[in-house]
């Protein structure tokens, strides 16, 4: 970014009050503003900031009315957060857009199609039958197995690894080091103690605005697909077991765990490093917090769960209070002892 | 595969009844049957979706008797289970015997040597001295070290990263992302508060038979070895430190931790998240249950651990279930309070 | 390595006994010694080894005088550790110092720049505007983004991931798939229930002496920077959300995640599998012992916790072994209200 102030209050539909000719080339928080960056100022909390910031500009809404002289450019519009997150937006447009082309070296099966607007990355690969979409972005070194299908405007971070058969939907996005479609963990024991492994045979399915995390595993299905509906997004370092189902809209933060074969219904919120144990069904809207252990069924909707295993969260908390003061408790039943023993001196 | 089920059938050595010309291009769940795949029906309890399965065709035991009609194409085996089994053994084994040749551009050492049926992936590196025995697989944008050691029929998945003098044994598979020997973590403290790197000089060493998850780590030892045994299985994202031995055929799931020098006995099960501190030694066959914390020694062999830190299982489970009854135990409490205080009314 | 010993011994300044021309290729542990390895005896513990080791040296200090007859050769040093250490460095630097020059082939963009003494490893990347210090080692297959600064003598091992913007420092160590500056986790909830995602336009930056684990993640911040201060160690797996700052020589272990915002204070412990919560701030010297959960600030500088949610060592302990006993608890409980009951037959 390398804009005037004029130009953003243009895209922004604002006004200028200040010297619209500065140079902008960054974004910074009014608190930590400075010279060359543009910043905003929505939250009256925040209004201290704005008379010593060395933000360039500021953007601030139209209801703000200043109470002390300031030395920054305002710029002027209806709404301040609105207006600064349209312009992060357009920005980091600008700065991914500009990846297009074909890289050498690189690698492509001659079986392998894509669409217009491709940017293939130096030391990407690209298998046997991939078929990619429009404008995707395979970046450097990221592997595409052979059969895997890429929807429409995805991107696929460097070092990302697509195992085979793998199908990525429209506008997802996969970070750096990403494993989608490993093997399933799955072994027979065998009569002298060793384990066989079991063949996995299926795939992993990831459906449109998905965003999966830097380093975050997917394992694919033993048989059929491990599947992450429309509008998932997970952190990183997530693992995702063989068979599991992820329900549409639903957020799984850091380091979590999923076994195999359970289910997460819709628009859950799941904390980070929960552990959610195999062949259970997570019922919507659930939210379960940081560290928790999910070892059973939860059926209803809408509930909030914490501990492990995890309980109802009223519930748990309760307990912790009480776990907390196990020492008060002990102290009770001693006084208690001590009283009966006066009453019953032959005890 | 795209086989007819005629050749299938022949290939277990079984009967077809039903359309023996129609192809087969994948499997799957005879729940989930979709055409042009194949499934089985082993257990009776499925019995009831033969008979509307989308599948092609259908595995089968000689001792089924339907008892309504069915649309799919049956093969008749000895025992269903065992069939469908070896189908998708020989299966894995076409699908991943595909793989051979080397790839352009990638990069061997001088001092680099393999056996015959090599595959070596497109930005794959071998370092100096490396040594890759018969029917190895290095997929693309794989590293092997200088001086690594790689036995006969391993698979090193895309992306696998082995630091210089790793051993691995024969029919090892390492997936996608795995880091083999990374340094240990080893810091000296100093009397300014900063730390000083201590040399790692060891490596890792994997015995024959051994399965290595997604993006897990093993670091190398200070000095020695970190050694995992034959038929271990690890699965993903998990954390093996410094001089760990891991014993035979144990089993860990994943986003396990287990710290330095600390060793695990043979035949073990350790399930998901669970901690292990350095230098405890578990004993054989002990199975510790998911996000537990070891934090001492496990000498009894054979037994379920569970908890954080970790008791054997039964005394922890009579721990959680107090627990979770405190308030329970707390109204009792109160209840013998309020009732001394009513027998003596001038406390 | 491959030294004599009377190499080693001139190094070190030491007094050889015994063979001084025997030749040196590898180190090990004295109850573990292999001909051809140098060994060290700093411990009066460890005395019995020297007597039937295998190592074809062994340091000692001088004060130490033998009490049988040995087979290996000595090296008599002031102290033995000291000088082991020193030997450890000296190789270290050996074997890390070989690897410079440009493999081919490798990706660097017209305007990427770096100092004297550069490796740049076979399909490591280079993007536009880079630049790199003396010495700097970018190892094979490693991403080195866009505007990405990286100071002398700083280490990126294979398949490490810079996005673009991040900053590392001097003498800097990146281990395998580690991956630096990905997108921070920030969605904002839409009215339909799905999510879109806040741009995350900020970086990572990284002080001198920092080192990174395998595996693991740190993300950029939203806006401004996520900050890894000086001489900080990170352990393998470790997940860091966007905007959090780490203060100087803070040392964490595998498996640990910070959410984001929070700020750990200068030379604190926090141990593996630990979970900190968001917009936390934790003191300085504050130690955090493994699997706990940090779910406020921590004041006070210099105390160690424990527990999710973590309290302070002390009394986190003391309700532990309250919980473990609960069942004995429970009994005296039990014996109270039978006691009661026969007190006052009439209840």
């Amino acid at each position: 970014m390398d804009f005037s102030v004029q130009q953003i209050a243009t895209l922004l539909g604002g006004k200028v009050l200040g010297n619209s000719a500065l140079k902008i080339n960054s974004v910074s928080k009014i608190q930590e503003g400075l010279a060359g960056s543009i910043s905003f100022m929505a939250n009256p909390k925040y209004e201290q900031y704005l008379y010593d910031t060395q933000a360039s500009a500021v953007l601030v809404s139209e209801s703000f009315v200043p109470s002390k002289p300031y030395q920054t450019t305002l710029i002027v519009v209806p709404d301040a957060y609105l207006a600064f997150t349209k312009l992060l937006e357009e920005y980091q447009k600008i700065a991914t857009k500009s990846k297009q082309g074909i890289e050498a070296p690189s690698f492509q099966s001659d079986s392998a199609k894509w669409g217009e607007g491709i940017y293939l990355g130096a030391f990407s690969y690209l298998g046997e039958g991939v078929v990619l979409g429009r404008n995707v972005k395979i970046y450097p070194q990221a592997y595409i197995g052979d059969n895997v299908r890429v929807g429409d405007d995805s991107v696929i971070f460097f070092g990302a690894k697509l195992y085979a058969n793998s199908v990525v939907g429209n506008n997802c996005v996969i970070h750096a080091g990403a494993v989608i479609g490993s093997d399933g963990f799955g072994f027979a024991p065998q009569a002298d103690g060793s384990y066989r492994a079991i063949p996995q045979l299926g795939n992993v399915i990831l459906g449109d605005d998905v965003s999966i995390g830097a380093n975050t595993t997917i394992d694919c299905a033993t048989m059929g697909s491990t599947i992450i509906e429309q509008g998932v997004k997970l952190d990183n370092l997530i693992q995702v077991a063989h068979n599991v189902k992820i329900g549409k809209n639903t957020v799984i933060a850091a380091q979590t765990g999923i076994s195999g074969s359970s289910e997460i219904g819709q628009n859950c919120i799941v904390a980070g490093q929960v552990g959610i144990v195999g062949h259970v069904k997570v019922a919507h809207k659930t939210t379960i917090l940081a560290q928790s252990g999910v070892s059973n069924h939860i059926e209803e909707a809408g509930g909030a769960w914490l501990g492990s295993p995890a309980l109802p969260r009223s519930e748990a908390l309760r307990n912790l209070v009480l776990a907390r003061n196990l020492n008060k408790l002990n102290k009770r039943l001693l006084d208690l002892e001590k009283q009966l023993k006066q009453d019953n001196p032959t005890l």
